[in-house]
């Protein structure tokens, strides 16, 4: 809002647009609850207290009034739905800011994935900061869809509602100063760095402090937490739909530290949005589990805003953006009315009025399955017990990846080492997978699943450049009697990723992945029995969030039907590619060891 | 410090330079004091906890370790010394950052005054930041030396060690969107804007706030720093050597608001500075008052670092830069020693090892007396008792002045309206002032002082142009039974100010302060009695801050032989001429009544 604009407003020589009567406003800068009314007009808070004329008044009758709610950060990819979809279901919540890392479709589609993300989400009740990914690709161990330099990152450092750089993933790089990285990282000195540093302490962790990153949401313990804070670095609280760390960090904030603190969710799927809420539901828990509501609305609001330098929001005070929240209850915060710059724009939980569509032209992150279908088989052949003298073409590549720096071409397949197999070993609801070893069963010279012992056979199929590369392996965990599954959403460099209990169901799978332009899809057979299409670079549908809910609840229950007892096993499989995660992982170009940081044969030399 | 340098240390791969062992270290992130070694490269913390290897090594016993202290707003011309002279007193206290926004030599010199802050200023063991003063001059109904646009400002905004945009003073300029303060307010929207608010409440806090000021450092009582806080507003508690708070807003502080306030000292006089201290004094006093130590060491550390965005300091963490206390009692806060970029910069008290002395081209800020001297004439032609026909050169300009535009040109003076005079009075210890009537004292047609009644003349010599300009008028409370006192500070235009018993002395101690080009000085007749020279624009000695204050103590002396019982004259004159504070002034142009915003008569009409 123009100053001038503002200033007779605000000294009361002309009236607001609109006056809150009676409200009990949270005042997170003094941790007070003060009876006032708040008088805004166009988007920004002209006034708190005072008795302002306005044209239209709504007398709140004692309800509280807080700023709008900050994640600060989220991969809005992993709701499923694009930015106006994820809105509608934040927004009713509370929610009127987040901080998205664009990872995912950056990992498909580069700049243009970025760029698509702030284009889409211009103009919508719900501010979407994009703080750039600062490891794109993660490793080279994998085939992504796109490569985003130092270069790349500094052309976008500068754009409107850019924040900073991302959680800085390669702590490696960053501690040992290795070329991109330490690229990156002086680029962005002075910026906003969000760090991601799960278990690092002592020395590195001082180290990696020191090279920029001052945030981290990746603390599971109440020590890992203080460790950090105590470095100065921000933490963010994460509740997403797989890592749930809140309860396990509350018993570490302190009124003393407590303004350094913030919430996240980070990836949260659409029935978890719907069902218990976004930033809202981390307030209701904190409260639940016995934190003081104003410090945990402190948290939701802002804290936030000060870490990312976002000045014109996070509490209620005079030239601040109107974003509200009104509610009644103050243990059991649920949003009754939410405005999103001066505007009513949720009422019991449902948008209200007409949201702005931003009229995107999203074809370069449509389209983004690129596989040569006739030249796919998943067959593993199973090496002889004698001195190895077959290759295959899944087998992994020798030559050591390097971090950051280009991949080696790969090499010519080593010999099998024998008839036993390296299996993943999924643990329910973690990211971390375990490293196993099975007997191969072997019909006519190939390796094929074994449902008697639940190895499920895997594919991940690259889907980005053509290149043909499959990564075939083992998982045990994922529990199908019959049929596959398979999804074009696969951490993080989002290939298709395949699990079955024969060849035929696979490839039904992943070929309906592919003429759905990404997505996610059950099979048996020939026949596919549930799907949910994900095109925008096959992470995302272009439907509404209830819709896309209705769809991965049908898809549920035929993977359930199919004889799988994990809550979700897209999501579980969606993990089984990450090969920064521990301990064995499937890329498009082989097993990786993660504790090695290398490939491993599928096949156990005896 | 390199990146590239900084890593190997950190991750204990190289020796640190320094390591400080057994020490207890605040940490002012969580308020905790945690017993850790510190180690520091260059300038520059490595880490903090771990046992790091390091060239050097100190064993503090067990003492106590803080960061450096930050006063978030000085003048350090108030001081009477260069910068250089400044760091010589304060940084043996602890202080190894000010923020100071150059004002008073911005009234004399305009831009050259502000850049020679900033050269002088360069590499010093105190890291002196410059807040752009916004209000040269404060109004037009004195005369300055100098006049900053919004253009000249915004031309220095991005200079290294530029926080922004110092106390905005013309409050009624803001809030009413006046066209110079508006341009300024529009041009540094975004950027640091320090508030100057004092007694401003209500709506028209609100549209200040609103446009753009956060922090304020003119509170007064415990309701209007809470007021302000839940605004928004950083609030710095100030103990200047006229202006102390602090006892009076502590009381305000609390956990929950307590990280939005900061420690300042405004305006600090050499024998405070010496014998008081610095902010080392704040916290003193504040843990006396019974504010928790930490609480209090945060506000003199990270608070001030974070409301002015500096984040290579205020903590002791690893990437901040090593500016350091260590103390032993943490009820009576002493520095004992302090490491100002990783080097021992002072201990006990006292400097150590060899300080720059930034070698600075002064010239455009030397020689800033121009008077006419022959021209000089301070006698007061007493009005006729019948019909007025007689005029004064004294007489005050009628035209009404504006806030930021250009003043009118001088009118025809008003006749006298009679034999009354309007007389400032003095408050001990205050600047703000009482406006008395008195009979006027007239000899041979010619209104003179009264001694009897305490009634001594004042004139304000116009001394940057030459334009000839000089306001007389009458002062009770100065106390002067012989002589006079002249003076080159005068806030804020620093016209050179003269009050004596008669005109033979006030010439001479005028004269004098001419041909020391600046300085404070005590006459009788035609005799100098005693001076303090301030060739630095007037303002500043040349020489150490302990010769300073033994001239000062030497000149204050004489003032109280001549009568004065101030403890210090010249520092009550020196604000006689502060047309902005309430509520008789005298300016270069005439007397002015604080409250109408206007010029009156000397003579009151009868």
């Amino acid at each position: 809002m123009e100053l001038a604009h503002f200033l007779p407003i605000a000294r009361g020589d002309e009236p607001a647009d609109l006056a809150l009567r009676n409200g009990r406003i949270i005042n997170v800068f003094t941790g007070e609850i003060i009876e006032a009314d708040v008088a805004i007009a166009g988007d920004t808070i002209v006034g708190v207290g005072p008795d302002y004329a306005a044209k239209e008044e709504l007398d709140l009758g004692g309800r509280y009034v807080c700023p709008g709610l900050i994640d600060a950060h989220v991969h809005i990819e992993s709701s499923m739905v694009t930015p106006p979809q994820f809105a509608r279901a934040v927004v009713p919540r509370g929610t009127t800011t987040v901080v998205t890392d664009p990872h995912e479709i950056a990992n498909v589609a580069g700049v243009d994935g970025i760029r698509y993300m702030l284009a889409v989400s211009e103009g919508l009740p719900l501010t979407v900061y994009v703080n750039l990914p600062s490891c794109v690709p993660a490793t080279h161990m994998g085939t992504a869809g796109a490569e985003l330099t130092a270069a790349d990152l500094v052309a976008m450092r500068d754009l409107e509602r850019v924040t900073g750089l991302a959680e800085f993933m390669n702590v490696p790089g960053a501690v040992l100063g290795l070329p991109g990285s330490l690229e990156k990282l002086v680029a962005f000195q002075g910026c906003v760095i969000d760090g991601h540093a799960p278990g690092v302490s002592g020395k590195w962790l001082q180290a990696y402090v020191g090279a920029g990153p001052g945030s981290d949401h990746e603390s599971t313990a109440a020590d890992e937490m203080l460790e950090k804070l105590r470095l100065g670095m921000y933490v963010f609280i994460r509740e997403a739909t797989a890592a749930r760390n809140l309860r396990a960090l509350l018993p570490a904030v302190t009124p003393s530290n407590g303004r350094r603190c913030a919430f996240c969710t980070d990836d949260r799927h659409p029935a978890d949005l719907l069902d218990e809420g976004h930033i809202d539901y981390l307030i209701r828990l904190a409260i639940a589990e016995g934190l003081d509501p104003i410090t945990a609305i402190r948290m939701a609001t802002l804290n936030g805003a000060e870490w990312f330098r976002l000045r014109d929001r996070g509490a209620i005070a005079p030239g601040k953006r109107a974003d509200l929240v009104v509610f009644s209850n103050l243990k059991d915060f649920r949003a009754e009315m939410v405005f999103a710059g001066g505007v009513l724009v949720a009422q019991d939980g449902v948008a209200v009025g007409d949201w702005p569509t931003p009229a995107v032209d999203d074809s370069r992150v449509r389209d983004t399955i690129h596989v040569e279908w006739e030249r796919l088989d998943l067959a593993i052949p199973a090496p002889p017990q004698s001195p190895p003298t077959l290759g295959g073409k899944a087998a992994p590549p020798q030559s050591p990846p390097t971090l950051e720096g280009k991949a080696a071409p790969l090499s010519p397949p080593q010999p099998w080492g024998g008839r036993r197999v390296r299996v993943i070993g999924v643990v329910p609801d973690q990211v971390v997978t375990g490293h196993l070893v099975e007997p191969a069963k072997v019909v006519d010279g190939l390796a094929v699943a074994d449902l008697e012992r639940d190895l499920l056979k895997m594919a991940v199929i690259e889907r980005h450049r053509g290149t043909g590369n499959v990564g075939l392996g083992f998982v045990r965990g994922i529990g199908l009697k019959r049929g596959a599954i398979a999804g074009s959403v696969g951490h993080d460099c989002h290939n298709l990723i395949v699990i079955g209990c024969d060849d035929t169901s696979m490839l039904t799978a992943a070929r309906a992945v592919g003429d759905l332009g990404g997505g996610l899809v059950a099979a048996v057979g020939e026949e596919v029995l549930g799907f949910v299409p994900l095109p925008i670079a096959g992470l995302m549908s272009d439907q509404p969030v209830e819709t896309v809910r209705h769809q991965m609840d049908a898809l549920l229950a035929v993977a359930a039907d199919l004889g799988s007892a994990l809550h979700d096993p897209f999501m579980a499989m969606g993990f089984l590619a990450l090969e920064v995660i521990p301990t064995l992982k499937l890329t498009d170009r082989g097993l990786v060891d993660v504790e090695k940081f290398d490939f491993v044969p599928l096949f156990v030399g005896e």
